[in-house]
Protein backbone atom coordinates (compact mmCIF):
# COMPACT_ATOMS: atom_id res chain seq x y z
CA UNK A 1 0.00 0.00 0.00
CA UNK A 2 2.75 2.24 0.79
CA UNK A 3 4.91 4.26 -2.17
CA UNK A 4 8.11 3.52 -2.35
CA UNK A 5 8.93 7.30 -2.24
CA UNK A 6 6.12 9.23 -0.68
CA UNK A 7 6.19 13.38 -0.85
CA UNK A 8 4.17 13.92 2.14
CA UNK A 9 5.46 11.20 4.61
CA UNK A 10 5.54 12.10 8.19
CA UNK A 11 7.78 9.88 10.40
CA UNK A 12 6.86 10.01 14.11
CA UNK A 13 10.20 9.21 15.45
CA UNK A 14 10.73 10.11 19.50
CA UNK A 15 13.24 11.99 20.25
CA UNK A 16 16.77 10.27 21.65
CA UNK A 17 16.30 11.61 24.95
CA UNK A 18 12.82 10.13 25.31
CA UNK A 19 14.21 6.98 24.35
CA UNK A 20 16.87 7.13 27.01
CA UNK A 21 14.28 8.03 29.17
CA UNK A 22 12.11 4.79 28.73
CA UNK A 23 15.43 2.82 28.28
CA UNK A 24 16.67 3.62 32.44
CA UNK A 25 12.84 2.90 33.75
CA UNK A 26 13.14 -0.65 34.45
CA UNK A 27 11.29 -0.96 37.28
CA UNK A 28 7.51 -1.03 37.57
CA UNK A 29 6.12 2.72 39.07
CA UNK A 30 3.75 1.44 41.60
CA UNK A 31 2.24 3.87 42.91
CA UNK A 32 -0.06 6.52 40.44
CA UNK A 33 2.38 9.60 42.19
CA UNK A 34 5.45 7.73 41.32
CA UNK A 35 4.14 7.35 37.66
CA UNK A 36 2.81 10.84 37.55
CA UNK A 37 6.74 12.18 38.71
CA UNK A 38 8.36 10.22 36.11
CA UNK A 39 5.78 12.24 33.31
CA UNK A 40 5.99 15.64 34.63
CA UNK A 41 10.08 14.79 34.53
CA UNK A 42 9.92 14.12 30.67
CA UNK A 43 7.30 17.71 30.04
CA UNK A 44 10.59 19.47 31.79
CA UNK A 45 12.82 17.92 29.82
CA UNK A 46 10.72 18.63 26.65
CA UNK A 47 10.16 22.07 27.73
CA UNK A 48 14.28 23.06 28.71
CA UNK A 49 15.85 24.57 25.72
CA UNK A 50 18.54 22.51 25.81
CA UNK A 51 16.99 19.71 23.80
CA UNK A 52 16.90 20.41 20.04
CA UNK A 53 13.22 20.98 18.73
CA UNK A 54 12.06 21.83 22.38
CA UNK A 55 7.97 21.31 22.43
CA UNK A 56 6.72 22.21 25.23
CA UNK A 57 5.46 21.12 28.91
CA UNK A 58 3.53 18.31 28.44
CA UNK A 59 4.10 15.02 28.52
CA UNK A 60 1.89 11.83 29.05
CA UNK A 61 2.76 8.05 28.81
CA UNK A 62 1.04 4.73 28.32
CA UNK A 63 1.37 2.46 31.61
CA UNK A 64 0.19 -1.24 31.79
CA UNK A 65 -2.56 -0.78 34.31
CA UNK A 66 -2.36 -4.26 35.85
CA UNK A 67 1.83 -4.18 36.46
CA UNK A 68 2.46 -0.95 36.15
CA UNK A 69 5.09 -1.43 33.62
CA UNK A 70 5.77 1.62 30.99
CA UNK A 71 4.76 0.43 27.38
CA UNK A 72 5.65 4.16 25.50
CA UNK A 73 6.04 7.40 26.48
CA UNK A 74 5.13 10.80 24.33
CA UNK A 75 6.16 14.35 24.89
CA UNK A 76 4.32 17.31 22.88
CA UNK A 77 6.37 17.74 19.22
CA UNK A 78 4.18 19.95 17.53
CA UNK A 79 6.69 22.03 16.82
CA UNK A 80 9.81 19.89 16.19
CA UNK A 81 8.07 17.74 13.79
CA UNK A 82 5.79 20.66 12.17
CA UNK A 83 2.35 19.17 13.53
CA UNK A 84 -0.39 20.48 14.95
CA UNK A 85 -1.81 16.58 15.88
CA UNK A 86 1.63 15.29 17.78
CA UNK A 87 0.22 16.58 21.13
CA UNK A 88 2.32 14.54 24.28
CA UNK A 89 -1.35 12.24 24.29
CA UNK A 90 -1.40 11.25 20.82
CA UNK A 91 2.46 10.34 20.82
CA UNK A 92 2.28 8.08 23.95
CA UNK A 93 -1.36 6.59 22.09
CA UNK A 94 0.58 6.11 18.42
CA UNK A 95 3.66 4.46 20.45
CA UNK A 96 1.98 2.10 22.38
CA UNK A 97 -0.26 1.14 19.06
CA UNK A 98 2.55 0.49 17.69
CA UNK A 99 4.87 -0.88 19.86
CA UNK A 100 1.62 -3.52 21.09
CA UNK A 101 0.66 -3.97 17.49
CA UNK A 102 -2.85 -2.97 18.15
CA UNK A 103 -5.10 -0.33 16.47
CA UNK A 104 -7.26 -0.67 19.59
CA UNK A 105 -5.30 -1.44 23.20
CA UNK A 106 -8.68 -2.66 24.50
CA UNK A 107 -8.67 -5.52 21.91
CA UNK A 108 -5.46 -7.44 23.49
CA UNK A 109 -7.13 -9.65 25.53
CA UNK A 110 -7.06 -9.48 29.04
CA UNK A 111 -4.36 -6.67 29.48
CA UNK A 112 -5.68 -3.11 30.89
CA UNK A 113 -4.20 0.20 30.22
CA UNK A 114 -3.48 3.62 31.86
CA UNK A 115 -2.87 7.41 29.86
CA UNK A 116 -0.94 9.42 32.14
CA UNK A 117 -0.84 13.12 31.59
CA UNK A 118 0.92 15.99 32.89
CA UNK A 119 -2.22 17.76 32.37
CA UNK A 120 -5.79 17.39 31.65
CA UNK A 121 -6.02 16.32 27.92
CA UNK A 122 -7.56 19.09 25.22
CA UNK A 123 -10.52 18.31 23.39
CA UNK A 124 -8.87 16.28 20.67
CA UNK A 125 -6.58 14.03 22.73
CA UNK A 126 -9.89 13.63 24.99
CA UNK A 127 -11.56 12.46 21.80
CA UNK A 128 -8.89 10.08 21.22
CA UNK A 129 -8.75 8.06 24.25
CA UNK A 130 -11.82 5.81 23.62
CA UNK A 131 -10.70 5.25 20.18
CA UNK A 132 -6.86 4.28 21.23
CA UNK A 133 -9.15 1.45 24.00
CA UNK A 134 -7.40 2.68 27.39
CA UNK A 135 -8.94 2.08 30.33
CA UNK A 136 -7.66 5.13 33.39
CA UNK A 137 -6.79 8.38 32.64
CA UNK A 138 -4.78 9.65 35.16
CA UNK A 139 -4.39 13.77 35.00
CA UNK A 140 -1.89 16.40 36.60
CA UNK A 141 -2.72 19.41 36.58
CA UNK A 142 -6.79 20.67 35.84
CA UNK A 143 -8.16 21.86 32.64
CA UNK A 144 -8.75 25.15 34.75
CA UNK A 145 -5.31 25.32 35.45
CA UNK A 146 -3.99 24.77 32.35
CA UNK A 147 -6.69 27.76 30.98
CA UNK A 148 -5.61 30.23 33.92
CA UNK A 149 -1.92 30.12 32.47
CA UNK A 150 -3.39 30.64 29.00
CA UNK A 151 -2.84 27.19 27.37
CA UNK A 152 -6.39 26.96 24.61
CA UNK A 153 -8.07 23.41 26.12
CA UNK A 154 -10.33 23.52 22.83
CA UNK A 155 -14.09 22.86 23.45
CA UNK A 156 -14.72 19.78 25.80
CA UNK A 157 -18.12 18.31 26.12
CA UNK A 158 -19.61 19.03 29.75
CA UNK A 159 -18.97 16.49 32.07
CA UNK A 160 -16.55 14.44 29.91
CA UNK A 161 -15.34 13.01 32.72
CA UNK A 162 -18.90 11.46 33.56
CA UNK A 163 -18.81 10.58 29.45
CA UNK A 164 -15.49 8.82 29.96
CA UNK A 165 -16.75 6.84 32.92
CA UNK A 166 -20.24 5.30 31.31
CA UNK A 167 -17.58 4.42 28.36
CA UNK A 168 -15.90 2.28 30.68
CA UNK A 169 -12.97 4.70 31.18
CA UNK A 170 -11.61 5.39 34.91
CA UNK A 171 -10.77 8.89 35.33
CA UNK A 172 -8.65 10.17 38.70
CA UNK A 173 -7.22 13.94 38.06
CA UNK A 174 -5.32 15.95 40.30
CA UNK A 175 -2.24 13.74 40.76
CA UNK A 176 0.47 15.84 42.36
CA UNK A 177 -1.33 18.57 40.85
CA UNK A 178 1.16 20.99 42.41
CA UNK A 179 3.90 20.15 40.44
CA UNK A 180 2.13 19.72 37.52
CA UNK A 181 0.78 23.34 37.85
CA UNK A 182 4.66 24.31 38.23
CA UNK A 183 5.52 22.81 35.06
CA UNK A 184 2.62 24.96 32.92
CA UNK A 185 4.20 28.37 34.73
CA UNK A 186 7.40 27.72 34.59
CA UNK A 187 7.25 26.96 30.42
CA UNK A 188 5.00 30.43 30.75
CA UNK A 189 7.51 32.27 32.26
CA UNK A 190 10.51 31.09 30.48
CA UNK A 191 9.14 30.87 26.86
CA UNK A 192 5.53 32.65 26.51
CA UNK A 193 4.76 30.67 23.46
CA UNK A 194 1.29 28.67 24.30
CA UNK A 195 -0.55 25.96 22.16
CA UNK B 1 16.40 15.29 17.14
CA UNK B 2 15.69 12.01 15.68
CA UNK B 3 17.20 8.52 16.00
CA UNK B 4 18.27 6.84 13.19
CA UNK B 5 17.22 3.82 13.89
CA UNK B 6 13.96 4.09 15.59
CA UNK B 7 11.85 1.05 16.78
CA UNK B 8 8.31 2.72 17.26
CA UNK B 9 8.45 4.83 14.06
CA UNK B 10 4.76 5.80 12.27
CA UNK B 11 5.48 6.54 8.61
CA UNK B 12 2.27 8.31 7.09
CA UNK B 13 2.50 7.61 3.57
CA UNK B 14 -0.71 7.77 1.92
CA UNK B 15 -2.09 5.11 -0.50
CA UNK B 16 -0.78 5.01 -4.62
CA UNK B 17 -4.37 5.18 -5.33
CA UNK B 18 -5.20 8.30 -3.23
CA UNK B 19 -2.26 10.51 -4.62
CA UNK B 20 -3.14 9.07 -8.10
CA UNK B 21 -6.90 10.82 -7.52
CA UNK B 22 -5.12 14.09 -6.35
CA UNK B 23 -2.87 14.01 -9.36
CA UNK B 24 -5.79 13.40 -11.77
CA UNK B 25 -7.42 16.38 -9.99
CA UNK B 26 -5.58 19.64 -12.07
CA UNK B 27 -8.51 21.66 -11.51
CA UNK B 28 -10.19 23.39 -9.11
CA UNK B 29 -13.12 22.49 -7.85
CA UNK B 30 -15.15 25.78 -7.74
CA UNK B 31 -18.47 24.60 -5.74
CA UNK B 32 -18.91 22.67 -2.17
CA UNK B 33 -20.96 20.53 -3.68
CA UNK B 34 -18.14 19.33 -6.69
CA UNK B 35 -15.57 19.50 -3.92
CA UNK B 36 -18.25 17.24 -1.73
CA UNK B 37 -18.59 15.14 -4.37
CA UNK B 38 -14.89 13.94 -4.99
CA UNK B 39 -14.11 13.47 -1.00
CA UNK B 40 -17.18 11.03 -1.26
CA UNK B 41 -15.66 9.57 -4.09
CA UNK B 42 -12.58 8.90 -2.35
CA UNK B 43 -14.61 7.54 0.58
CA UNK B 44 -16.18 5.05 -1.61
CA UNK B 45 -12.40 4.02 -2.93
CA UNK B 46 -11.42 3.41 0.31
CA UNK B 47 -13.72 0.91 1.64
CA UNK B 48 -13.56 -0.56 -1.60
CA UNK B 49 -12.33 -4.05 -1.07
CA UNK B 50 -10.59 -4.04 -4.04
CA UNK B 51 -8.14 -1.81 -2.54
CA UNK B 52 -5.36 -3.12 -0.19
CA UNK B 53 -5.73 -2.06 3.11
CA UNK B 54 -8.95 -0.92 2.78
CA UNK B 55 -10.00 1.22 5.85
CA UNK B 56 -13.28 2.20 5.82
CA UNK B 57 -16.20 4.52 4.51
CA UNK B 58 -14.39 8.13 5.40
CA UNK B 59 -12.10 10.67 3.46
CA UNK B 60 -11.80 14.64 3.73
CA UNK B 61 -9.59 16.82 1.55
CA UNK B 62 -8.10 20.62 2.80
CA UNK B 63 -8.53 22.98 -0.31
CA UNK B 64 -7.49 26.42 -0.73
CA UNK B 65 -10.48 28.69 0.59
CA UNK B 66 -10.25 31.20 -2.41
CA UNK B 67 -9.46 29.59 -5.47
CA UNK B 68 -10.55 26.17 -4.28
CA UNK B 69 -7.40 23.87 -5.61
CA UNK B 70 -6.80 20.48 -3.73
CA UNK B 71 -4.15 21.04 -0.93
CA UNK B 72 -4.28 17.56 0.45
CA UNK B 73 -6.58 14.68 0.78
CA UNK B 74 -6.91 12.34 3.66
CA UNK B 75 -8.71 8.48 3.96
CA UNK B 76 -9.64 6.34 7.10
CA UNK B 77 -5.84 4.41 7.81
CA UNK B 78 -7.00 3.06 11.12
CA UNK B 79 -6.95 -0.41 9.68
CA UNK B 80 -4.23 -0.59 7.60
CA UNK B 81 -1.95 1.69 9.60
CA UNK B 82 -2.64 -0.06 13.27
CA UNK B 83 -3.60 3.30 14.10
CA UNK B 84 -6.93 4.94 15.80
CA UNK B 85 -5.41 8.36 15.50
CA UNK B 86 -5.42 7.93 11.45
CA UNK B 87 -9.02 9.30 11.13
CA UNK B 88 -9.96 10.83 7.36
CA UNK B 89 -9.84 14.43 8.72
CA UNK B 90 -6.44 13.75 10.49
CA UNK B 91 -4.87 12.05 7.66
CA UNK B 92 -5.64 15.30 5.57
CA UNK B 93 -4.91 17.93 7.87
CA UNK B 94 -1.19 16.04 8.59
CA UNK B 95 -0.51 16.15 5.09
CA UNK B 96 -1.50 19.64 4.08
CA UNK B 97 0.54 20.93 7.00
CA UNK B 98 3.80 19.09 5.97
CA UNK B 99 3.06 19.76 2.14
CA UNK B 100 2.14 23.32 3.29
CA UNK B 101 5.40 23.64 5.85
CA UNK B 102 3.23 24.64 9.00
CA UNK B 103 1.64 23.37 11.88
CA UNK B 104 -0.75 26.03 11.92
CA UNK B 105 -2.48 27.17 8.20
CA UNK B 106 -3.96 30.04 9.67
CA UNK B 107 -0.07 31.28 10.09
CA UNK B 108 0.37 31.48 6.12
CA UNK B 109 -0.45 35.24 5.72
CA UNK B 110 -3.13 35.57 3.53
CA UNK B 111 -4.45 32.02 2.90
CA UNK B 112 -7.52 30.12 4.22
CA UNK B 113 -8.16 26.84 4.12
CA UNK B 114 -11.23 25.05 4.25
CA UNK B 115 -12.00 21.30 5.32
CA UNK B 116 -14.27 19.03 3.23
CA UNK B 117 -15.30 15.89 5.26
CA UNK B 118 -17.78 12.93 4.22
CA UNK B 119 -19.19 12.83 7.57
CA UNK B 120 -19.36 15.59 10.14
CA UNK B 121 -15.92 14.81 12.59
CA UNK B 122 -16.11 12.68 15.62
CA UNK B 123 -14.87 14.05 18.69
CA UNK B 124 -11.24 13.64 17.94
CA UNK B 125 -11.12 15.14 14.70
CA UNK B 126 -13.59 18.19 15.87
CA UNK B 127 -10.91 18.84 18.50
CA UNK B 128 -8.08 18.83 15.99
CA UNK B 129 -9.86 21.52 13.50
CA UNK B 130 -8.64 25.04 15.28
CA UNK B 131 -5.19 23.27 16.64
CA UNK B 132 -4.56 22.98 12.30
CA UNK B 133 -5.94 26.41 11.68
CA UNK B 134 -8.74 26.02 9.77
CA UNK B 135 -10.58 28.41 8.66
CA UNK B 136 -14.56 26.17 6.93
CA UNK B 137 -14.90 23.18 7.79
CA UNK B 138 -17.53 21.97 4.86
CA UNK B 139 -19.50 18.02 5.89
CA UNK B 140 -21.63 15.58 4.34
CA UNK B 141 -23.15 13.32 6.16
CA UNK B 142 -24.65 14.78 9.78
CA UNK B 143 -23.75 13.64 13.44
CA UNK B 144 -26.88 12.16 13.54
CA UNK B 145 -26.69 10.14 10.09
CA UNK B 146 -23.79 8.45 11.31
CA UNK B 147 -24.75 7.25 14.51
CA UNK B 148 -28.07 6.26 13.18
CA UNK B 149 -26.16 3.69 11.06
CA UNK B 150 -24.32 2.33 14.05
CA UNK B 151 -21.13 5.19 13.70
CA UNK B 152 -19.57 5.71 17.34
CA UNK B 153 -19.01 9.57 16.59
CA UNK B 154 -17.37 10.12 19.93
CA UNK B 155 -18.87 12.63 23.10
CA UNK B 156 -18.92 16.21 20.99
CA UNK B 157 -19.52 19.37 22.95
CA UNK B 158 -23.18 20.79 22.93
CA UNK B 159 -23.58 23.74 20.36
CA UNK B 160 -20.20 22.40 18.51
CA UNK B 161 -20.89 24.26 15.85
CA UNK B 162 -21.46 27.48 17.56
CA UNK B 163 -18.34 26.99 19.18
CA UNK B 164 -16.19 26.44 16.35
CA UNK B 165 -18.04 29.91 15.08
CA UNK B 166 -16.25 31.56 18.39
CA UNK B 167 -13.20 30.71 16.91
CA UNK B 168 -13.69 31.87 13.44
CA UNK B 169 -14.40 28.51 11.72
CA UNK B 170 -17.39 28.53 9.63
CA UNK B 171 -19.23 25.82 9.49
CA UNK B 172 -21.57 24.76 6.80
CA UNK B 173 -23.49 21.12 6.93
CA UNK B 174 -25.63 18.56 4.88
CA UNK B 175 -23.72 19.11 1.73
CA UNK B 176 -24.62 15.78 -0.81
CA UNK B 177 -26.11 14.47 2.69
CA UNK B 178 -28.34 11.77 0.71
CA UNK B 179 -24.64 10.75 -1.36
CA UNK B 180 -22.79 11.19 2.02
CA UNK B 181 -25.33 8.46 4.10
CA UNK B 182 -25.69 6.42 1.07
CA UNK B 183 -21.86 5.77 1.76
CA UNK B 184 -22.29 5.06 4.93
CA UNK B 185 -24.84 2.71 4.77
CA UNK B 186 -23.45 0.73 1.90
CA UNK B 187 -20.55 0.47 3.70
CA UNK B 188 -22.32 -1.10 6.65
CA UNK B 189 -24.19 -3.32 4.40
CA UNK B 190 -21.13 -4.70 2.99
CA UNK B 191 -18.40 -5.15 6.19
CA UNK B 192 -20.55 -4.02 9.19
CA UNK B 193 -17.06 -3.19 10.39
CA UNK B 194 -17.62 0.19 12.42
CA UNK B 195 -15.28 2.11 13.79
Amino acid sequence: MLQESCSSMISLCPPQWLTDEESLLVNPLVSTEERMDWVLSLGRKNSCSGHEGQGGPFAAAVFDADDHRLIAAGVNLVLPAGCSVLHAEIVALIRAEQLLGSHRLDLLAGRHFELVSSTEPCAMCLGAIPWAGIHRLVCGARDEDARAIGFDEGDKPDAWQTKLSQRGIEVVTGVCQQAAIALLQDYRGEHGRLY
